[in-house]
């Protein structure tokens, strides 16, 4: 069987099982306070071009979303974000489990939040006469690249992230996949941008060849404060913490982490113009690394026999939306005989 | 200023004030342990024609709402409820702030669930293959009348409860209008129909002329178990708790709650039929004691100029949908005043 | 049975229930925003001597200790209260619910914290290397008088809050029976003390006369930010709120509150005189409306053929604390009785 | 410099590494549903001799208590614990975040829970009038060893299981440091003994040489229920499980778990020899890797200069207890010439 399902299928990238391997033995302090964190701290630092941001290191992103956005709401506040965000569909209700409400907002297929919406649903909550019944939207959580594989253009953060400064809103971004974002044709969001325009985001290291780890990037000062409680008391704070540091050194050092992201872009690329090449429509384009072409109901059952892949949505009797991954490790001659087999359909 | 705001404008029905005058210097235990809670909770036993249930007595709809939701949930369940629920929309994320998620449902202008809703969000999340990424849906919470005014009708009532108790999930109803829908002509749901139908409803004493409370009926046995230490650790024990149990009990006596009601309602179809009479379309029609019309600005602001009511929905640049709301308090020749000035518009 | 077992067996001053009755049919706006609330709040600046400060109705103590506290505190962040306090004893882990640890501080019997063991508290937290492993001491709770009957001095409030304000921790004082502690002989604590020295207390009412309702007063403006916010999403916004303002109207008009708690405090004395001149000992000496003489239980059993009177502590196997009550309501001539009775043991 | 500051400085027991290595570019489902867990999972059900069981992997030990311990809880119920324990001390508040009081009894320098306090605690509250005012103790935490280095014997924690099923109180071990109370001398508890007497437990990877994870068992099937969605709910659901579930194979296939332990037990023993030998006496006597002399801090000062341990406790103004870690990473070569040092004091 090919795997084509998720982007976490492998490990990660041999560089870090060497890094691994080659500190075994140090004897280092725990819970992120050794110098692989502090290092690979100062690498993500340079690649956003500003030193007075701070970065964590976290196991996985729904304990970074839960962390961050319990860090940023007050008890009666809540955070908005499109109907199809991760926090809204995936998470199993952990962002309401530390109290706080998530407002979908209506975001069809692109699965993008629009600065407009940000700006009306805060407004219209502070123009109500007993606005206190209604808990006050003041975080915003977009996706980048979005759980339907589409990526917000430079001009679109720039609008969202003014819309929110003006109301003095924090705009928080997850980055699961953010290299495939970045490396998305087109794409033209750069790390440094992330940090001029969010007051937090972080850096998806699980889904971009890391074992585990998310870094998060804290650029408001006020959202950092005593911030290691949280990740504490969220059960989050990891014991040998030069594990997430050194993996991220290994990403950063010399653009590994781009490159992966690179490669998987690449092979993504070739799989949608073979579905394009014979008609095949797309539940929503993208230009990332995960494909969702609409196949029928016989061309699904005829490729599972080789391949393994994801349904995402029914759209009708006979057809259904089905997701392709491609990831850092995926391999270049899987997706040869891939895309050879839907040549042939 | 004639009002018509809302259903809460005055004290209590005086036989309430009465009996808090004449027992007034009576001794009795704290907590709601005293004879006349025990007496309210016969009564209302009686009504529900059923001796194996359990009354309880709370201050407030949000605060009886979120105690007994947080009762039923595990930490990673959600309650679905329609999109326009008072939960989803008013209680400023009460639930949200225990630990739940709640899920609305499309219901349009109605503002009814359907058996068939909650079938298909229990059924399709329990087919999920990793359905522990979402939350779990485990409780289903109804309002009689709804926010928009509308009712459920027996069967509807009857329809829901059986999806839920196939799929063991607990039917909650919120009655803060209870007795309003309970005069609607065309309704026929008794207090027994929803002891029946329901693991758990309230009768909603503060908008039905009570100074306050609400009584919480649980027939579903283990839902109550130590429900006590819930009413406490969520701040809503009531140190003199007779209060609400002899309000309860002038309320149930002899039907008081069911006359201030029936006034209420005779008063709004009066007010209904003189929109009507003029061809003024309603937001949804409603057999209760709110009235929703769809009217002009230009009579908007004509009718203000005597009478206070509630801006419910703009409808478009000339238009606005308007609450008008009747009560057990609200005086017969203010609305053949108001019906006068209609007739006249 | 002739009842000291606590001070909340009866209704309220007979100035509320003829001030309910003679408001009954005005119409207000709901949730706290009608004059009643607004007069009452005005009474009650004028009795602090303070303009500049915020006051809210809730309806009891749990409630408001509760949503206060949720207020003050970030997540990781805990609250100090001596170890008999009620938040730590007998609010069925109310605070916890909302997610913050109650640190419970020794205090004997005395019941009464000391700004040094706050001082040490904080101090040692703060200077503790990985200081991010432990919640954060970051309220104060005193209750005055406390659950022991005892009550501060001038100077002692004057320490903890000096204590407090150096290290920006927010003092926060319980006076769900301030009346009583403040008709105290030898107590000098006025309510303006309070208002200079706390961030926030409540002014008890339903120990002191009142149906139900505490007087919040927060001084401390940063506190107030989105208060009502918080008291709605707690399940705490009373409807018809003008039933909290008018009976503190009641209150404060022209001393009722001091006066009542005077009465209480006028006849505890009595007891407490009759129960020394017999040589019997107290569980902790109190100047206020409770007393805990500790008796033996040949006498309690003889005193409870007449009287109803509450166990505190078992002390030995012949002996037990008991906790007799006075309140506003309660009759002179049944303290005289008790006082013969008690000399005639 | 010499490091016995704790137990988590290196990375992973060399099989570890070589295993990661060796499955780098296996493709398995996510979320710890592929072979490695499953194959991890029986082998710890042959170590517990017991087949109906349930093993789940998360990462870390505070995270582990979390989460098993508000699957366990109702809302108004608060978990019994020695005042030690580290959900009481150095979880930040964790268990409160999720609403629960967490309730430290006094145990002494020793940090062991005693069956009697137990079923005083519980009794006692089941006997109180109202005692829904106070949190119900529903779940008992004890760890093994404990905090203090000290272990349970085989009665104790028969004894602590019997009042606690008595009570239907489910029984929760910690065993962050299980192996080495396993290897202690004397020590007689195996992991049959933990499946047969608690209701879970957790077998700490951490401290005993896997790069992260603990394997929590759940013998009781009714706290299994939906577990998964807990672990999601928490941020706990690690994407790629089978890096967990193969270093618990690695632990449990030839018995690495109890070799490393064992290693950390021969070398403590020596280190405590010699501080015996020299008359220096423990703040308590350890069996287990951590070892805690009290120190003049002359002697401190002058071991500081070439090994690193940790302060415990301030015992009077000379003399402090420090804390000596071994763990299966440390070398034979440095507890010898600790030893020498010891000896030449």
């Amino acid at each position: 069987m090919i795997r084509f399902e998720c982007d976490y299928l492998e490990g990660a990238h041999p560089a870090i099982i060497e890094k691994l391997s080659a500190t075994n033995f140090e004897q280092t302090p725990g819970y992120g306070t050794d110098y692989h964190c502090k290092n690979a701290a100062e690498l993500i630092k340079k690649e956003c071009g500003k030193d007075d941001i701070n970065v964590h290191f976290l196991v996985g992103g729904t304990q970074t979303n839960t962390i961050m956005l319990a860090a940023i709401l007050r008890p009666y506040q809540a955070v908005l974000c499109a109907e199809t965000g991760h926090i809204a569909t995936h998470e199993s209700g952990a962002i309401e489990a530390t109290g706080h409400k998530v407002i979908g907002l209506p975001c069809g297929k692109e699965g993008k939040l629009k600065a407009e919406q940000i700006a009306q649903a805060y407004d219209f909550h502070m123009s109500l006469g007993n606005r206190e019944h209604c808990p006050m939207p003041k975080a915003v959580y977009i996706s980048h690249p979005t759980e339907n594989g589409t990526t917000y253009t430079k001009d679109e953060l720039a609008a969202i992230s003014k819309v929110c400064r003006e109301r003095k809103i924090p705009l928080y971004l997850d980055g699961a996949r953010l290299g495939y974002a970045m490396m998305a044709p087109g794409s033209t969001i750069t790390m440094a941008d992330l940090a001029e325009y969010c007051d937090a985001f972080f850096i998806g290291g699980t889904k971009l060849g890391t074992l585990f780890g998310e870094a998060l990037v804290i650029t408001n000062e006020e959202l950092n404060t005593d911030f290691r409680y949280h990740i504490k008391q969220r059960g989050a704070m990891f014991a040998k913490g030069r594990l997430l540091g050194l993996q991220f050194e290994a990403m950063f050092e010399d653009g590994l982490y781009y490159r992966g992201a690179k490669h998987a872009i690449d092979l993504a690329m070739k799989i949608k113009k073979a579905f394009e090449d014979k008609g095949i429509p797309f539940y929503q384009e993208s230009f990332t690394n995960q494909q969702f072409p609409i196949l029928s109901n016989d061309v699904i059952a005829k490729l599972k026999e080789k391949y393994a892949f994801e349904t995402w949505e029914i759209v009708d009797a006979d057809h259904t939306a089905m997701r392709f991954c491609t990831s850092w490790a995926t391999k270049e001659e899987n997706v040869e005989e891939l895309v050879k087999d839907i040549a042939a359909l």
